[in-house]
């Protein structure tokens, strides 16, 4: 047995309170390297009335296995150890490290501990992510509602984006166009930021307490909310508490009168006076123009939290994303997660973390990260191809073990954004690439994100290309792509198995096929990402009916042992019942 | 190479700032499986001005090797992986798995990332921890020094201890005393509980505004804690946050009242009325007489908040050990923290978490815990003798990489407690193996803590046994034991490489070495735990003169071969300059 992969970590994404009495533990092992695991378990006052249960193995990924089982406890002080059994030997696997025998009448000195679940600990997302669909917008991009605030040097909507110019887009565009949004089946809409700010992007931001002029204004901006929340549209914000504009009154001041200014703690700041060659205060990246904030300053941090709740109690909003996330202080994220919740307790915190974002997904920070390492992989297989169906599940559970389960639940997938190249450009323009990975992202556990215009085809490089002005004249639209996104999202939205179902991956040479079940319903996603037609056959005989959801066809159980066409760059989703 | 055995976690224990521009990145391989590491990083903006570091293997245990490498950074913004050499070859190990070559080009996709290192999130322990060495008491055992509040059911105080017998130990008597303890030459006394309590222990608590009668008043404390710091000691309470007594008056009206009492909800009840049989609210363990308190209900907070800041405020104490810290909600804890350190930015916080307390030791909730994972290995290796020499030190080994250095730098190490049996008991009355053991936990990283009495030689089972009163019968002390115990806290306190130096292991069959080193000084500390004589040369020959600190004796660099006459059951501490 290869010991050395064997792992588990305490109070982690392995060991973790799902619910008040429920608690979730993992297990990770070498792959195919164990036959049997047992989870030893007890309450941690009464261990000799300790039980055993046989442990599951969800997941696997390149180099492992991992197990999991959930626990309804009534007493959640437990102790716990692992009884693995691989091909010849049996071992016991405690806190203190390997045992022949776990010796119960010391047990407190060996047992993992889970000490107690106290219900302020439990990381609650809101319910209703699981139900989600969000969309992205680029807000200066989406639609010129209002000609009367455009700025006043405009580009041809149909222009190519060079990085500073400007299109006219805004709120009232926005406004006008939920028609289009709820007929396209979404419930959430993240706005990229809309407040007071000189770039066409808004990342860095002159008035926290204001609307963009050429956005419109905040009569505007509540009756958008208002609307949307009369569809059923949830609207998140952009928070970029990271750093401001350098045009933001605090640092004209600082810069002007260097410590003199009662904002000079305001911002991260090397020496005085203020220089740009050589830079001397801290930015985002080295972006001179965008100086970083220091969020420990007390003032600041007032003024940040103020806006927060102004924001959230005037114009009921219903969740933030962060940008730069990962670049601020642990205690501002908490004590803002804090705030949030008190003025609206289902509102959702989502950050920008590219990368392993554990350590603010433990529920005291963020409810959820954009998921990056997932396009990635979508760009690896369905864009690249320079993956295969297995590799890409590996990955993916690689990825699951990372954090919780109510985690995942609440990720927001995404294929493309503002900060990446259209997943349409990175296939080359073959959109048969992009509804597969559509198909996947819709079907994956998580928050499914369309980045505006990617439904009818809008394609584009890094920025600035990815940051086109959407196209409504319909006769450029391409139309098989734009019903397949509402018939994604529809689906989403109605099956129980995708909203709240667990997920495997099962995989073959062939075929991506991933599956979601929700009590007695099951639904296999299978994907042929090749050119060439392959063969499907469920593994599972145990079903009444199947339908296949996509195209509406439904079969008797005299299905059971069908062989599914999948055809070439194409996806199904068999639904058995 | 076993690729499944190598693990580094970003932003963890492996990767951490130790100040605003240093930041320490571990990583861990199979044992003896690797032959280099690089550890290659670069600012995450400007990746192609990356640098290469060579790591050092810093510990070992029984199936891992643990490498480290600090980093001094001007910017803290960094991507980084790890080049690992195995026998034949090489590899890359990124957050994205492993590599053969590393893309520099898609570098953002693929390394580990230390985002940025905020100064609020900085782990700062309190400077003087590095010096403390600590004497734990439990009150009503030390010494009667007011007859006047005695209970009145007083025991002898040389009899052996029931459960429920008083002593009549109080404040006064530890005032009375402090020469005692500053001719011994602890500066840091914890105290266990002194609040109002009907019990002996005084963990269950009425008031927690008021010392318990028995103890004294508050001007006995506050004489108590001004003369010790005079002295040069620091004072820790015990904070009993988990439960109180069932006398305390809010649970009184609680089961009285019922659902009336505004206090219902400052316990975890299940059901009215209260009942004991079936206990019908929680407890700590099943104890009935001690409610489990809902330390997330605000009203119940500020009350022992307000006890908290009156406690430092008042009487101006150094800092809280942490009752059944484990059981208590995070979000207490944090808030906890925030105010304790608000009101003295170096009070220390010393949790009692007898497992891995990780969680808790991130810099947002403790400084440090009780460290009973070493204690458990000092009674395997030096008090009962089922473990060598080397698995002591690799089960040191483990403990060391659960944690920061800062926090490893705090640990409250301890060899017995009110809550274990006496560790000369537990040798069965060998103080030779207590001196061994003693002479490892003052060499050791960490405050070692003494515990009433285990320097004059006191014995005793677990609670009661461990509870007897002090022995001030001079005639009856084991002055050998006595006199060791002062030359080593005497060593500890003047030692810079015992203070705040680096720790390795280089035991061998017969002898466990421990080095410990500070600039050019290093102290080996070399312990001869078996009934038979051994030697010892050092392995280090870079030294001009070499002494042996518990003897006094010294050498000059003519002993540089010199092999060292290690006796049975006992110990040396080299130190070479």
């Amino acid at each position: 047995m290869n010991l050395e992969a064997i792992n588990h970590t305490p109070k982690s994404s392995d060991a973790y309170a799902y619910g008040e009495n429920t608690m979730h533990i993992r297990l990770r092992t070498a792959k195919d390297d164990v036959s049997a695991i047992e989870l030893v378990y007890g309450i941690k006052y009464d261990w000799m009335n300790h039980k055993k249960v046989s442990m599951k193995k969800i997941l696997t990924d390149e180099l492992y296995d991992y197990y999991q089982t959930n626990l309804e406890l009534s007493d959640t002080r437990i102790g716990y150890y692992f009884k693995i059994t691989g091909k010849e030997e049996s071992i016991c696997y405690t806190e203190a490290g390997f045992l022949e025998e776990f010796p119960d009448d010391m047990s407190y000195c060996y047992f993992f501990q889970y000490p107690y679940i106290n219900k302020a600990d439990i990381h609650k997302e809101p319910e209703w992510v699981k139900e989600a669909v969000f969309y992205q917008i680029f807000v200066e991009r989406f639609f010129n509602g209002d000609e009367n605030n455009s700025p006043k040097e405009l580009v041809p909507w149909d222009s190519e984006p060079k990085p500073k110019s400007f299109y006219g887009g805004d709120l009232k565009g926005i406004l006008l166009k939920l028609d289009y949004l709820q007929e396209l089946g979404i419930n959430g809409i993240y706005l990229t930021p809309i407040f007071e700010s000189p770039s066409n992007h808004k990342y860095d931001t002159v008035d926290y307490k204001e609307i963009d002029k050429y956005f419109g204004d905040k009569k505007v901006f509540q009756e958008f909310v208002r609307k949307a929340h009369e569809k059923g549209i949830k609207i998140i914000l952009d928070a970029v508490f990271n750093h401001c504009s350098e045009y933001f009154p605090p640092f004209l001041e600082v810069k002007e009168k260097g410590k003199a200014s009662p904002y000079y703690d305001w911002f991260c700041i090397e020496e005085f006076p203020l220089s740009k060659k050589p830079l001397n205060y801290q930015t985002f990246g080295y972006v001179s123009y965008m100086p970083k904030l220091n969020t420990s300053n007390p003032e600041l941090k007032k003024y940040l939290f103020d806006t927060v709740r102004y924001w959230m109690e005037e114009f009921e909003i219903d969740g933030w994303r962060l940008d730069v996330s990962d670049e601020i202080d642990h205690h501002f994220w908490r004590e803002f997660r804090n705030l949030v919740k008190e003025i609206k307790e289902d509102a959702v915190i989502i950050g920008e973390n590219w990368h392993n974002a554990y350590p603010w997904l433990m529920g005291d920070q963020f409810d959820s990260v954009m998921n990056y390492p997932v396009t990635k992989l979508c760009l690896d297989y369905f864009a690249r191809r320079t993956m295969k169906a297995k590799e890409f599940e590996k990955g993916l559970g690689t990825l699951l073990m990372r954090y919780t389960d109510q985690v995942n639940e609440a990720m927001l997938n995404l294929l493309d954004s503002h900060d990446t190249e259209r997943f349409l450009y990175a296939c080359s323009e073959n959109k048969e690439k992009l509804k597969n990975a559509a198909a996947f992202l819709f079907g994956y556990r998580g928050i499914p994100c369309t980045y505006y215009g990617t439904e009818i085809g809008m394609t584009g490089a890094y920025d600035p290309g990815c940051r086109r002005g959407f196209d409504w004249k319909q006769e450029n639209w391409d139309m098989d792509l734009y019903i397949f996104y509402k018939k994604l999202i529809q689906i989403r939205k109605t099956e129980m198995a995708l909203k709240d179902g667990t997920i495997s991956f099962h995989s073959n040479d062939n075929l991506f096929v991933m599956k979601r079940s929700f009590r007695e319903e099951n639904i296999y996603i299978v994907i042929n990402n090749t050119e060439e037609e392959k063969h499907y056959q469920l593994p599972d005989k145990e079903f009444t009916a199947i339908s296949e959801l996509l195209s509406g066809q439904t079969y008797g159980d005299n299905a059971v042992d069908k062989s599914f066409l999948v055809p070439a760059d194409s996806a199904l989703y068999l639904k058995t019942v």
